[in-house]
């Protein structure tokens, strides 16, 4: 059979190693896909650049449009990144001309994904993203493929690398959140315009395509509760560990009987779950399918190397002649997502709160929390550096951090609102959502 | 397009769960494989037998090879287990006829893997074995397909569900090993006669299947070092702690410049690895790819439930149109599988040894170990129970504990029995190698 042609739009570090591994890899990718696999054309913004590859003999297309569409090319490859043009508009060129295309980008397909699906599907056409979510983990296919024949009735994650480590920085070394996320821009982990990681939104986006596999729903950015981890402070962190916890940003899609709830927040997990494990920059998911143990996945979320590797597998299993529909079922099949509203999110709490006077603060506290019917597993008055309230310290805050059993997120909300009618304590409650395996 | 055709032969607990699965999952299925799937005819020893699933409209064939070769069934599925006859002869048959083959079944596929993908390969069929090593982890799958592009230098993993359900016991409880085997027995973990699983049998030929995946060797369970955990006391597993390491029984097969290495044995592992984190029932794999941080999926490694999962998307796979290689690539491209001699490993290692004297003992060890060149990292010596070895203690032995920095396997066997020869330690030395991360 004749080799499958390649067109890569996009040279930056993913890109140029895309190129270097098909060219080093020739006769194992071939063996394995049982053809041949050859870049013939890329196209990036900068034709002179150094890019530490060998282009010679590779065609250099005027524009990302030009690439998709040319008739020597049967798989385009997307790597320029951004959720609309030219990234959009050159895969959705490509899929009506009948080419499969392979693309790492999250945002594209968080955004678009619905719709570039139907254009594979009408033009038959393969759309493979496995790079799009944590990187060098091959979720999507065992999403997809893997548990075909399982009900998922969860699915969850640290889906982003840059928050990962700023956790564990802070939990390792008493670090403010502040102080590591400059480390962090230091590394090359995190942007100089750090909020698109920070906030929750790149956690988000990969969350939207997860859920999306998982429940064969559309792809649904704004049905997803979103919340960084920029409040997360490391006495937190502290009060996590004595309390068994260790606190992660995840990404969760959760079946409940008010639909599908998509939600990323910082989250406590036991200590002794996996995903509680995973330190650094690592990714990790847990799917929970229909009377079977949880299955998770760890390993890169990000690196030119391994994001690579996710992208040749894709072209492998196009050369290969594998088949499969974007969302891993028809589009047709796929049903709107009902949101469940996060108002009705059920689960434990975490609450710290500095109360103003701690004699009549506790006892109020209860009464509010009483109220709305939300019992407490825990409570601890933490004297701050050891200070006894009884004495000298009794006129400065002090924190009290309370573990609720499984209570609904309005009932916290309202009761949080209260306690802070009443004046009785100083600044916002901090409150973080407990997720149990 | 018609519907699947699929025949199953062997109802016990995943046979029936299948059947099951198909029943209730059909329109799931079908959405995701784009394709019905129904199964038409099945086969077990006995027809009267209470399974609690349905099969009225479901012909019964007379036996596993009517089965295979019925021109009504497209695929045929064998969950019948046994690494001979009627399994073999039947998943032949039918590969021979053209069909598609599932099977759990990985003593077969261990055995004869290699001609069963010949068959497959020549007869234009597919034949897969996802739920045959860690039933519920799509590590088949991952190794084929997800790291096409990806050259593995190891892939490692607790395989075995029995035994680590046994080393997790007997480090959180500080039992026995034949205390944690018994219960073990009583809870349905283990079997009457435990020795296929708790001496590294069952992992072996799991390892098998995953070292030709990851290496493109043929399958070769005779090229496998194997060694179980009976010998496993206690104390090790309290030392292990103490310096920092887990004990799992691991299969671990790696890439070396004297050819790829497979080796079966209870191991070290550092305790902040995913893999130290694996406690009961639970099954693990890692994979370290050339310049990619190591992947780990963690999940259940039998089951009725896990393993059908998986056996159903292997026939999703099939319906979907999807084919691939038995090992991932043609039999033609395998290679022989060159071992590396056991005597040539190189790693560290952790020696207990029961020193009759202690005063002149130690120095004695050394002196062999020095003339051996090996190096020691750490070296404790152990008073049984917090008796003073100057004291009364003296007459009785004392554990030495030895870990030493990596070096060769043969060097550490010439100097334990030049120790031995010496009369100054009690029994055998306990030898546990250590896997770094």
């Amino acid at each position: 059979m004749a080799p499958l042609k390649v067109g890569i739009a996009g040279l930056g570090t993913v890109g140029a190693e895309v190129v270097r591994l098909i060219e080093e890899q020739g006769r194992l990718l071939s063996a394995r896909s049982g053809r041949g696999i050859r870049v013939v054309a890329v196209t990036a913004r900068s034709k002179v650049k150094k890019r530490g590859v060998n282009l010679r003999g590779i065609e250099w297309a005027k524009s990302p449009l030009a690439l998709a569409t040319d008739p020597n090319v049967d798989c385009f490859v997307e790597l320029m990144g951004g959720s609309g043009d030219p990234a959009f508009s050159a895969i959705e060129a490509a899929l009506k001309a009948g080419k499969s295309v392979v693309t790492a980008n999250k945002a594209l397909i968080a955004r678009h994904g619905i719709r570039l699906a139907k254009a594979a599907e009408k033009h038959g056409g393969t759309l493979n993203f496995e790079a799009a979510v944590a990187g060098g983990i091959p979720i999507i296919k065992t999403l997809r493929e893997g548990l075909a024949g399982t009900t998922v009735n969860r699915v969850y994650g640290i889906l982003n690398g840059t928050c990962n480590y700023i956790l564990s920085r802070m939990e390792q070394e008493g670090l403010t959140f502040a102080e590591c996320l400059k480390d962090a821009q230091r590394l090359g982990y995190a942007e100089a315009n750090p909020s698109f990681d920070v906030d929750g939104h790149d956690t988000a986006q990969k969350l939207a395509i997860l859920a999306s596999l998982a429940f064969g729903t559309k792809v649904s950015q704004s049905a997803i509760y979103v919340e960084g981890i920029s409040s997360i402070k490391p006495e937190d962190l502290r009060a996590a560990e004595e309390l068994g916890y260790r606190v992660k940003l995840l990404g969760v899609a959760v079946r409940t009987a008010k639909g599908i709830e998509q939600r990323v927040h910082p989250t406590m997990v036991p200590k002794s779950s996996s995903i509680a494990q995973v330190m650094g920059v690592t990714n990790a998911v847990t799917i929970d399918g229909e009377g079977i143990p949880p299955i998770t996945l760890v390993g890169p979320g990000a690196g030119g190397a391994a994001t690579a590797a996710s992208v040749i597998a894709d072209i492998a299993d196009i050369a290969r002649g594998v088949h499969t529909t974007p969302f891993g079922r028809p589009v047709e099949k796929l049903r709107e997502t009902k949101k469940a509203p996060m108002e009705r999110h059920e689960g434990g709490y975490y609450i710290r709160l500095m109360a103003r006077d701690v004699a009549g603060t506790a006892a109020k506290i209860a009464t509010h929390l009483a109220k709305e019917k939300i019992s407490l597993e825990s409570i601890v008055q933490r004297h701050p550096d050891g200070i006894d309230p009884t004495g000298a310290g009794k006129s400065s805050p002090m924190p009290i951090i309370l573990i609720t059993y499984a209570t609904h997120e309005d009932a916290v909300r309202r009761a949080l609102a209260a306690v802070q009618h009443d004046k009785i304590i100083n600044g916002k409650p901090q409150v973080i959502r407990i997720e149990k395996n």
